[in-house]
């Protein structure tokens, strides 16, 4: 089976409406998407799985949720406001600019083609920048977070103490961040407005490289674990001069990406750099007190930085695949039911009024446990056709005979089997293939 | 009982970690704060129930995610770049800046006492203003929305068509906003940056009446459904001179706050004037096409729109108790088991290898179904106490018996009554309390 295309990719997701482009109506604006009813519910989804599997799950990592805007000192201490750059170079023929690390041919401009048209390279900050309060002034210049990692570094040593935790532990957060990218691109991969799911796990540093090791393949597995294709997903270890310069190692998670492979998620050793900075520049002493060897010690961090529009994106082209039945193309999306939008789509045979009576109390039954699409357009053969393309995991066809039988045929989206289940037994038989919901 | 004052909720809140300052190790941001471990799963808890109630359990209202950061056009559209402004006046004398029509009194400066000192009002326009690509000009000023609202009026189209809906039918979504409040305070309840439940209900306008109390009385159900004192809560209609330049009607859901009554959520009947506009300024008809009636129409909106951080303050507020239990003063959260932040603590009698061990194995056992603090410090007693004040339903003590019987005593919050269960029955015992998890 080939992979879908780029194209293949992004027409399904605009046709069935996973994305909108921003503002739309008005043109759109240049690399930000809107999650249509699908969509927010595929992102949902892989939040929540991420969050199930970090935090409730685990005894050793705890949440938290920091605010988007901080105390631009927070964004000096970690170096984001000196060295959170990218090379800028702007034509001056054509007046594009472009990312100068990024060029394929560093003499031509990619826009108009004009060879050494380049301005001189300049430090461009990544960093969105905005004022608090009524006078725009040096005074209250503040930052959009570039990342949600430093909201956790700033508060280790409160969550530390209100939730009495001891080495080793993380603290793990989802939420937005900003980075005011030169070129964005790829649909969702890269956006300057994006979701991040991020954990920062404390470490004694002699117990740093294991705890490194453990979570790169913790996060390798956590893909495959729903349902990623081994073949499309690998670790790449970072190359010395390509390391950030607060870590001492780090790996990729890549995914084969229509476009090649790319980044999922890194997992970085970023040793004691952060906790480090935040203690000289606030003055506060954020060590560790270790009561059995009675020191004072910097732990050391190990992150895995995952983006979840992007894994989101990952696990839908991940999930796409065509194949002909009867003669007949079938596209169906084989997402894990724990990440498909629509777990359950109840489809009453013909428009009936008895029939669509009764979908009604079947679809109401089964709502409080699971999310629901009651469907009752077109011929069911369609109908069965768009559930596969969202990747609805089962669908149940309230036909004649639920009228004297009050049984219900329920279809299994990737065996496209067919049981004949009793309504009374329906939660239930859904329940052992859907979770309990 | 007498409500908790203002500084006592603060007090518990913080020591507790359900909030602490943003940025507090640089000496914090004015009013900006993060969610700590128990803030978190408050908060979470809050939306989820939010989500569930308005998406998942209703077969007329579909989920989105817009961006934060949209095309400047759909707030000019809006009105907001020309109208979403608060008088702003300056003390001549000590410079502080106040909301002029907030003040208590309106020739004297409040923070330095000085009569007729304030310059000339001014409309100061509450919208963060940013710039999106590599330079700041006028051409690409953006804004962050201090609604989420707009970002579904402009996806009006675009969901109705992939979702196949038909009137009446609503769109819901969660996410922050934000607005530069001149005078920002009161704890989480008046922040800059913040987080918004809103949702916009489209009927046709001969219907709009009926659905705008529909939803009034619907929202102010929720909070009473999820526990909170009828007392509390009141429902409050906006006099005609109060009303939103949009609106012909608006409830707001007031709740008794330590400083008196104030806005948890406003339920407001927009009319048309949102997809009017949106149609005016893009050029794209927004109409709905009724094919019963072969009319096109404008919809009329009725908005619920709520708070997501200052509802998780006000639940907590109401849930905080005192009594007196046998003679010691016992505080508790009668949170609804919903929003408890932790579900259940397992609590070994002592640190005896062989309870923690059994600990471990009880709580590994409860983890996937919900969210569990294991704690093994001080005194049973203590940590009670502990539990009864961040509002956890049930404590499961793992004593000396339960090594011959394999049973735990399970405590309930609210009762302080306590039952024997066999370890094999818990999970159940536990389902029926506080759902199937």
């Amino acid at each position: 089976m080939t992979a879908p295309s780029f194209e293949t990719i992004v027409n399904l997701a605009t046709k069935r409406g996973f994305v909108f482009r921003a503002s739309e109506i008005y043109g759109g604006l240049r690399s930000a998407y809107d999650y249509g009813p699908l969509g927010v519910a595929l992102l949902r989804n892989v939040k929540e799985a991420w969050w199930r599997s970090m935090v409730q799950l685990r005894d050793d990592v705890v949440g938290l949720d920091s605010a988007i805007i901080q105390s631009p000192r927070v964004w000096e201490a970690s170096g984001h406001v000196g060295q959170f750059n990218d090379p800028l170079v702007e034509c001056v023929s054509c007046h594009a600019r472009h990312r100068f690390d990024r060029l394929e041919d560093p003499d031509r401009c990619p826009t108009c083609g004009l060879r050494d048209s380049f301005t001189d390279s300049r430090d461009f900050n990544l960093m969105f920048k905005t004022h608090m309060g009524p006078v725009a002034s040096d005074s209250n210049l503040v930052y959009l977070r570039p990342e949600t990692a430093q909201g956790i570094f700033t508060n280790f040593e409160n969550v530390r103490r209100v939730a009495r935790l001891k080495l080793p532990f993380g603290i793990a957060q989802l939420g937005k961040s900003f980075r005011n990218e030169i070129t964005p691109g790829q649909f969702v991969f890269r956006t300057r407005e994006f979701e991040q799911m991020e954990m920062e796990f404390f470490t004694h540093p002699d117990h740093a490289d294991g705890w490194f090791q453990y979570w790169v393949e913790e996060r390798h597995q956590w893909y495959l674990d729903l349902g990623m294709d081994a073949a499309n997903i690998r670790l790449r270890s970072h190359a010395e001069d390509e390391l950030a310069h607060y870590a001492v190692a780090t790996y990729d998670v890549e995914y084969r990406f229509p476009w090649g492979w790319d980044e999922l998620e890194g997992i970085a050793n970023r040793t004691d750099f952060d906790l480090r900075q935040h203690s000289e520049a606030s003055g506060k002493d954020l060590r560790y007190f270790d009561q059995a060897a009675g020191e004072r010690l910097f732990p050391y961090v190990i992150e895995p930085a995952a983006g979840a529009t992007r894994a989101a994106f990952a696990f839908l082209i991940d999930a796409y695949h065509t194949e002909t039945v009867r003669d007949a193309p079938r596209t169906v999306l084989r997402l894990d039911y724990r990440l498909a939008p629509v777990k359950v789509a109840v489809l009453p045979l013909s428009k009936k009024p008895d029939l669509v009576e009764v979908t009604g109390r079947v679809a109401d039954a089964l709502r409080p446990h699971w999310d629901i699409e009651v469907d009752v357009t077109q011929a069911i053969g369609r109908r069965y056709r768009r559930q596969d393309e969202i990747g609805t995991p089962y669908c149940v066809t309230v036909d004649f005979d639920t009228l004297e039988d009050e049984a219900v045929t329920v279809r299994d989206r990737d065996t496209m089997a067919q049981d004949r289940v009793g309504i009374g037994q329906l939660r239930g038989y859904l329940g052992e293939r859907l979770g309990a919901g």
